[in-house]
């Protein structure tokens, strides 16, 4: 195992073969067939109770962000360990209600919440609503008085914090579209608590993805800390202060990810006060390492001194390394002594340029081998697309010795279902 | 009319309404809702016969790129021109032929064709299989032998030229995985000559997408022409030449892209062996300018100097801006003159700083006004996936006073339904 490989939960090598907790990755290949999206239940548990444990006695909810991997099955994993969740859709709400999630444990975060979406969430009975702007909190009170429910709001502030990401994962940045002004903020609170239709209860923020350094994030929580005193010297009370995510993982070339321990002793140093309790909302740093991508190669190929090794998952099933210029170690499924390594490209059959799933890779593999591309269990398959007409790939769960399809792999009739010629397309003028 | 909306085929305004053909975009986004993809028949129908007549009288097939945009109507509507189909995948073989197009008019392409895409299409009866390596030579020739068909085919051709356009959208280069080193295509080549389950008809080559400047396709061109001369000494006989797509289309901040004549001139003239049928593949200059994308604001809202407009339209609708820095003009569908104009980021509900549909867009917009997203017809609903959990939107296809719903606007119990919850996740350990 070289260091890429450590950074996937529950893998391992037994002789030739590569395993996921007990199971050959080979097999779920050729039961399941590739690409397919393989989460570890093991490993995304033991990353959720790193979050929990670190905690300790401190008054807490660890809320998993739904955007980061949605599938029902890992939802449901998440919900039996008493997790909460992030989410930031009406999509994302019904997932987490049909995987049993508790509605109480649900923050609703994004800046463009709809009416009905509103509607649903406060139906269900959720924790609260992430205010992003003053638009929405007069949206919020209309929507409780027709509901004859008051809603339960936190705001969301924009502390204007620079972080070191790519430039779409930062989100704290008076540029960006997330959050109010800590001057909005404190309006936003004084009108939630005159309202009779708006319960305010706490206070949220949220500065970016894949972040490393804690600096940012001690930043973020003296900022939220302070402001939570100026509230309360205002007379202005909140149950709970929202950290956000963003703790970043293992990618190779990234820098060193802090523990999930480290990050939340980081947490609760710069929120001195335990009389809040502390929402946090990792996604990626919970079911990122957990799961991996299998392809299989279709064929070697050399063009110049440039040598590809074309597989079958795509940038249509595996966005980041083309929107992000993520990088993603790639790893062979059974070791092959005896064929020579050689540098690769690991490229898809997507027809564009961008299509790189992974650059320079070195590996000893022919036609028909399986490769595992690591540590891409968030913003996996919850960003896949159709792009070429590539129905979705499957999902499989394993636990133990057992593994489950969790998602069925689509069909070329699926891709095709809700479309239609119009009748009079026919009886229209020829060319 | 402002400039950008010039480029937009068919749209006009009437009194504060803005049409495309005779169907006032109002009326659709009411009827269908939004976000929703609208496309105009006569607009894409105007660029095809363009792209066609200015052939004259050499021989030609104009083969649309279905990647660029794949529903079954909108092929439907080219089929019905006599069009031929560029595809890359067996799921646009399948669209193709659902939309009644013609097998013996379509050009496969692609660098990862598998065994199974191979034989549905050489049971089809296509025109040919654009080969990108030796190895696809080797399983072509299997397959037609499996079949007992002679499997139709192209050497594509990569002569190493760098062309001026964004990275993910070259191809033609060496370190691109597309297609085979002059060299190696000679030897395929003479291979297909040889081979009694091989049938050589033509050399390909694909340089790009949109490009906008014709000293590329002059210099392809006149590569293709020697290439094909070399053979015919050798004794190879060829019947066509494809030269690929990529002509560039106006996008705001672009460089003006040549009209399809200036370009078909240009081939033609690179060309000069009338003997050669010239196969043409262009995808965004048919369908960019025929399409654009209907969305509400949701709210407005200000962050410090900076204005957002909200709308419900998101980068899982539309990646290009995200993906490629792409530019797109954005313009009311309703004129208010009452409201003051401003300066609008216009962004979407994801959560996530890259969801960026359009920058510094002068608008006069309030919360419920409808916008249109232009000339996205291409590489806009064909790149669209369920990222935060949204359905894919609507599409509608105009023609004259009428309009069609193209494809069903999907529900959140379509993203859930090939998930399940393994039985054994209930009763597996406990937290």
């Amino acid at each position: 195992m070289n260091r890429s490989e450590k950074t996937q939960e529950q893998l391992s090598r037994n002789k030739d073969q590569l395993y996921l907790e007990e199971v050959p990755l080979q097999q779920i290949a050729n039961t399941v067939g590739t690409p397919c999206y393989v989460y570890s239940r093991a490993g995304m548990e033991k990353r959720w109770h790193a979050f929990d444990r670190a905690f300790s006695q401190r008054q807490h909810l660890v809320c998993y962000a739904v955007k980061a991997c949605s599938n029902l099955a890992v939802l449901n994993v998440l919900a039996s360990l008493g997790s909460g969740f992030d989410i930031v859709s009406a999509g994302e709400l019904t997932r987490t209600i049909r995987a049993a999630g508790d509605p109480a444990k649900i923050v609703f975060s994004g800046v463009g919440k709809q009416r009905e979406e509103i509607e649903q969430a406060l139906k269900c009975g959720i924790l609260c609503f992430n205010v992003e702007s003053l638009d929405e909190i007069y949206l919020l009170e209309a929507v409780a008085q027709t509901v004859g429910k008051p809603a339960p709001i936190a705001a969301r502030i924009n502390f204007n914090i620079h972080v070191d990401t790519h430039n779409y994962l930062s989100t704290g940045r008076h540029t960006d579209k997330f959050g109010v002004s800590p001057q909005q903020a404190v309006e936003l609170c004084r009108y939630a608590h005159r309202s009779r239709w708006l319960s305010l209860r706490g206070i949220a923020c949220h500065i970016g993805s894949q972040l490393t350094q804690l600096a940012a994030f001690t930043q973020v929580c003296q900022a939220l800390s302070d402001f939570a005193t100026q509230l309360a010297e205002e007379g202005l009370s909140i149950n709970h202060i929202d950290v956000g995510g963003g703790l970043g993982i293992d990618y190779p070339d990234s820098e060193p990810a802090p523990t999930p321990e480290h990050y939340i002793a980081c947490l609760l140093k710069a929120i001195p006060n335990h009389s809040y309790k502390i929402i946090v909302e990792p996604g990626r740093a919970i079911i990122g390492p957990a799961g991996l991508l299998l392809s299989r190669v279709l064929h070697l190929k050399t063009s110049g001194q440039h040598h590809f090794a074309v597989v079958d998952a795509a940038m249509n099933d595996l966005l980041r390394p083309a929107l992000y210029q993520a990088n993603h170690a790639v790893c062979q499924v059974q070791t092959k002594q005896s064929l020579p390594p050689q540098t690769y490209d690991v490229v898809g059959p997507v027809c564009e340029s961008g299509d790189v799933l992974a650059r320079q890779q070195q590996l000893s593999v022919a036609a028909g081998d399986l490769l595992a591309i690591l540590t891409c269990g968030a913003y996996g398959f919850s960003m896949a697309s159709h792009y070429n007409s590539r129905p979705l790939p499957a999902e499989v769960l394993v636990d133990g010795q057992r593994f489950d399809v969790i998602r069925q792999r689509e069909s070329i009739d699926d891709l095709i279902s809700k479309e239609s010629i119009p009748t009079t397309n026919s009886d229209r003028r020829g060319s």
